[in-house]
């Protein structure tokens, strides 16, 4: 019996679906294994299924080239095994760029080889209050919103109270089962990963956080349990094509696992993705001790996910290992009392341009304790700010410019000179002699951009504004 | 014959000056050695003494406690070799407090326990021009200033022109004899370190540094050349009570000299100085590759003199090594087109506080390029920028503070806490629960100092502005 639709159709980087009913006795979660094999030509992906409650099965599948793609399942239960069909994987649609990748050393495109330049934003639980209204809000400030990522967590926190829904079972510490999945839990952040989606913003999952201290009992799993839960997760979200894989935040506050303990689920998670999202981990040690950082060369690390505060050591981190460079926490803009969340949005702003011009992507975060909504990066709801339409003018400046802003330095063609808090009288700007050059004058944080008059070439002296937080502009005619 | 005074008073840690004449034949500062032995009880100094010039020499002698003094010469030429005298060194006067030493690991106190805060500042070149007036134009601005130290350079660099009165005699880089002394040049420099210590000013002096690119040929000399200067200028310097010995300004720029060149150079200024005052190094390294500072732990280091952007840092540094910080260049208020000069006042008053707060001592330097004066950093005149009032304000603070702020801050007695270019709305002050303490709010940078209503113990929460440049100040009752 196959319940896969024939002739169904399901466009590049979509997700098609195939569900079976199967056994519902024991335990299905650990005791069932499904799979399934999706060919095109001679290209195979395997992903795992899942079970999703009810005697249902499930098993998703993120086709990435159009054509016809023939499909069989393989499960330990008889009634899953053997069901085979075809499905036809159509171009895809506009705005359909497929996932992100790595591309060449320090930047990123989508599978089409759009570019994709990261502004991210965070907001660790704002899927887990079971306010509709308040998410909606989160969804209609992000549509306005420079951001294209979201950092959020999957597993709940010790200030977050029961009753709560999880991705186990159980409502309360003390009925929380981690030997199944709470499919409701999980359909309901499958559906606001798919709202992210559909307004172009991709959903950094921070699957593990130090953050639990045991109250939940999910940041101290053993290693069995760890596994069983990051398989369940990747077998049914990796067919979205929105995601990233952040393994832990802060992952060296967490005193229960070691860096081999996150070697090991880094590199699970590469086994389990047939996709092979972005993957990376973000630390948390004390902001200033950059050598404490995870090893970033490590092969199953994609880019790197850094916590400081310090935007000038992007150069640093491109020096030391050739992999892209997003500051995910630089602190966020806000009056919180904890240290980082109260920088000014001047200030972030700046971070913000500091990161950019080095080649680097820096990450927002607003934590405002006495407004409307609570913290923007617990919550969502509003952003009260003044970086966000900032940062929106720096995306801008971001997209006119050329993909590799490094390289474009190198070759002469198109340079960002950034001074941030400096405040110089002149720039001595040393351009080609054979070129002609137009340079204009952007003043960050007030937003504007001022052509200066004439070409240049050579070694020349420009006169500035003796002011912090302007840029140069120069790009070769 | 002896020409030392009988029944002469020197007052401790003045100077006292044995003049002999001798041999001018030949090459005296080559060829004649000379020295002295001075003794109080079982307590004995050995000064170099050095070639003046015309037949004279000297032997200087800085006394660090009262009582008859005798002393002995002792010389490779037979007139000027064994003359004894004696001298009474009476107690010191009102306001000298002989020379700054190091105290406990992180601090500094002149060598009668009187607490020194280096507040310190730059003037490389002030004494070079040979423009009176400009001279004496910065005495008067240092008189007004917050500053205590001056760091200043002896060695030409390769943008002062001929004619130019050097160490060396010789006016062109053509004729610079190395073989010899200026005693012309140091005359009037040991007026202007006399005129600083009138003023109650360490001078700092940058024995060494990169700036020269061979033009005078001074920071290419070799091994011998260099502890031939070496020791001509401690023998003539070393008496001065307000002298430090920096050896090298960016040191790691002088692609002439290993860090073996400066252990040996540092090394040797330690056997050269019979008073062994503050010996240090200053790094040029681009800054952010803090572990590419000099080995602040060898034993020839008496405090770290840093160049580093980053005065958070601080905390860092006094955990890597014990031993005062002096953040000796933290880039410069102005608005010169190098990096290095020209941040905001905003910004250096922000990294005083920063450093001091954290336990290290920030220094000052200005660079307008564009004012009635040049550079103050090179020529000294006037001072233009809006910091100097700011660190003022910051120098009474720290004054009507304890010692040793970060021990206050252990033991519960004080505390300074600084939120920088945060904005916190309110601060959780974990407080001894069994005392009452009283709390001020400081902004940095308008100056004021308000006392909160009441009193406070055990945790409390304490509103601020919410605004950036905030400190709180915490006494205990």
């Amino acid at each position: 019996m196959d319940y896969g639709k024939s002739g169904m159709e399901v466009e590049c980087w979509d997700r098609f679906e195939l569900t079976l009913p199967g056994p519902s006795t024991g335990n299905p979660f650990q005791e069932v294994r499904l799979s399934a094999k999706f060919q095109y030509k001679n290209l195979v992906f395997e992903p795992d299924g899942f079970y999703d409650g009810n005697g249902t099965y499930r098993i998703r599948f993120m086709p990435d080239r159009p054509g016809v793609w023939r499909y069989i399942t393989s499960s330990s239960a008889a009634e899953l095994d053997g069901h085979s069909g075809e499905f036809v994987c159509t171009p895809p649609s506009e705005g359909n760029h497929g996932p992100v990748r790595v591309k060449g050393d320090y930047l990123f495109a989508y599978e089409d080889g759009t570019r994709y330049l990261p502004f991210g934003t965070t907001c660790y639980h704002w899927t887990h209050d079971g306010n509709t209204e308040l998410e909606e809000m989160t969804l209609q400030t992000l549509r306005a919103s420079p951001f294209n990522k979201v950092r959020m967590c999957l597993l709940p926190t010790k200030d977050m109270k029961p009753p709560l829904q999880l991705v186990f079972p159980g409502t309360c510490p003390e009925d929380v089962d981690k030997t199944r999945f709470n499919p409701e839990f999980f359909a309901h952040l499958e559906r606001r990963i798919d709202d992210l989606q559909r307004l172009g913003i991709e959903a950094d999952l921070v699957l593990f956080h130090p953050y639990d201290k045991g109250y939940w009992g999910v940041d101290n799993m053993d290693a069995e349990t760890d596994a069983f839960y990051l398989r369940y997760v990747i077998a049914r979200l990796a067919s979205f094509r929105n995601v990233w894989w952040s393994l832990c935040n802060e992952y060296d506050f967490n005193t229960y696992k070691t860096v081999a303990d996150w070697d090991r689920l880094l590199q699970l998670t590469q086994r389990f993705d047939p996709y092979q999202h972005l993957r990376s981990i973000h630390n948390g040690t004390k902001m200033y001790k950059s050598s404490h950082l995870y090893d970033f060369s490590k092969p199953w690390i994609t880019h790197q996910s850094i916590q400081h505060w310090d935007a000038e050591l992007t150069s640093v981190w491109r020096e030391a290992v050739a992999k892209p460079i997003v500051i995910d926490e630089i602190s966020y803009e806000g009056n919180s009392s904890r240290r980082w969340g109260n920088i000014s949005g001047m200030e972030l702003t700046h971070r913000f341009w500091e990161g950019a011009a080095r080649g680097g992507f820096v990450g927002h975060g607003e934590s405002f304790i006495d407004r409307e909504t609570r913290a923007w990066i617990s919550s969502g709801g509003k952003l009260y700010g003044e970086s966000v339409e900032r940062i929106a003018f720096l995306r801008k400046v971001m997209e006119d410019g050329p993909e590799d802003l490094i390289a474009g330095a190198r070759d002469g063609t198109y340079r960002l000179m950034y001074f941030g808090r400096r405040q110089p009288a002149y720039a001595i700007v040393d351009l080609e002699e054979d070129a002609l050059h137009r340079i204009e004058l952007i003043d960050a944080w007030n937003m504007t951009i001022a052509a200066l008059d004439g070409t240049y070439r050579g070694c020349c002296r420009v006169e500035l504004p003796g002011k912090p937080y302007i840029a140069l502009r120069i790009r070769r005619l």
